[in-house]
């Protein structure tokens, strides 16, 4: 059991309904020091030569994916939801629907930051149904960068996205993958 | 001059209505070693004695506030916008109006994460009209925490927020304050 399991375990809270509240260690208040070990993982479960830029999607996603990107030494990126004022012309988007929010969300990347040219990483915190890193995929295609993996911290292994994006064929990494979670306890996948 | 108002002027373009986009390095694609420096900066502006948390707001705010979060061995607590169903009840809240998105946006904490026994920083990317961060300074109050202050990596010194949080007797610390921003250039703050 690795150590982000053990914090899963310890402090992960199962509420009805599938949800898994980690809000104390990763999505609300967030322990820093851990996404440095996640970082570290990352590094050795990828070839991370060549590596241009961390992708990500706000909000959640960019501690992790900051800590990330200072580790393998490149820029992050971060995908905005719908358009801001502060957003012009020059964009990539992908429609994607977020069950967080239970409605249809636009993921837009600037031109000027993403190209051809890049090969990046994608990290997220969380994998369930995987509409945000399959909205990200497409934006990494419309730019026509390279893609090494995507990394993930906590996977929900029973629901769909981590399944699709595999079946995809691409290299994805989830340091915890959940397998099952009920008032039982948490259990983990190959335990 | 310092490292961050270097940046702004070689790479940070004024448009009509005194935007200043950053974009480039701060907020959409984001050079983290340049957060590195800015959560450098305010150890020495800052008294961080018994700091417990660095408090920011979604989104933009998170990348650095991780940073700073890191470089001063605390976690981050990140305020949500609206209420979405993986928050669940014992939440500080404050309104704002978004002048970003041109509506009103609830702040929520979590009160499992922040209450009288915290001693916070807040950490912001830009500050201009000052209401994310009236918001947050709302939310320290109301969890009885006590605040050290707040730490900006830009201020727009031609919009009324830095005045008004200084004017409460805040101890507020912006790198690079922005005087005035035209299609001559830009001027900072004591040039």
């Amino acid at each position: 059991m690795n150590a982000l399991q053990e914090r899963i375990r310890r402090e992960g809270r199962v509420l009805p309904g599938g949800i898994i509240k980690v809000d104390g260690f990763l999505n609300h208040r967030v322990d820093v020091k851990l996404l440095r070990e996640l970082a570290q993982e990352f590094k050795k479960r990828f070839d991370l030569t060549g590596l241009t830029a961390v992708l990500t999607v706000e909000a959640s996603g960019i501690a992790l994916a900051t800590v990330c990107a200072e580790e393998f030494g490149v820029p992050l990126v971060f995908a905005k939801k719908a358009k801001s004022d502060n957003i012009e012309g020059g964009l990539y988007h992908s429609d994607i629907f977020s069950y967080t929010y239970k409605k249809k969300v636009t993921l837009i990347v600037s031109s000027n930051w993403l190209g051809p040219n890049d090969k990046v990483l994608i990290v997220d915190d969380f994998l369930a149904n995987g509409e945000a890193l399959r909205g990200l995929v497409e934006i990494v295609e419309e730019a026509g960068a390279e893609m090494i993996g995507i990394g993930i911290a906590i996977e929900k292994g029973f629901q769909p996205g981590g399944q699709k994006l595999r079946e995809k064929g691409i290299h994805l990494e989830s340091v915890a993958i959940i397998e099952s979670a009920d008032e039982t306890g948490i259990r983990f996948r190959g335990e």
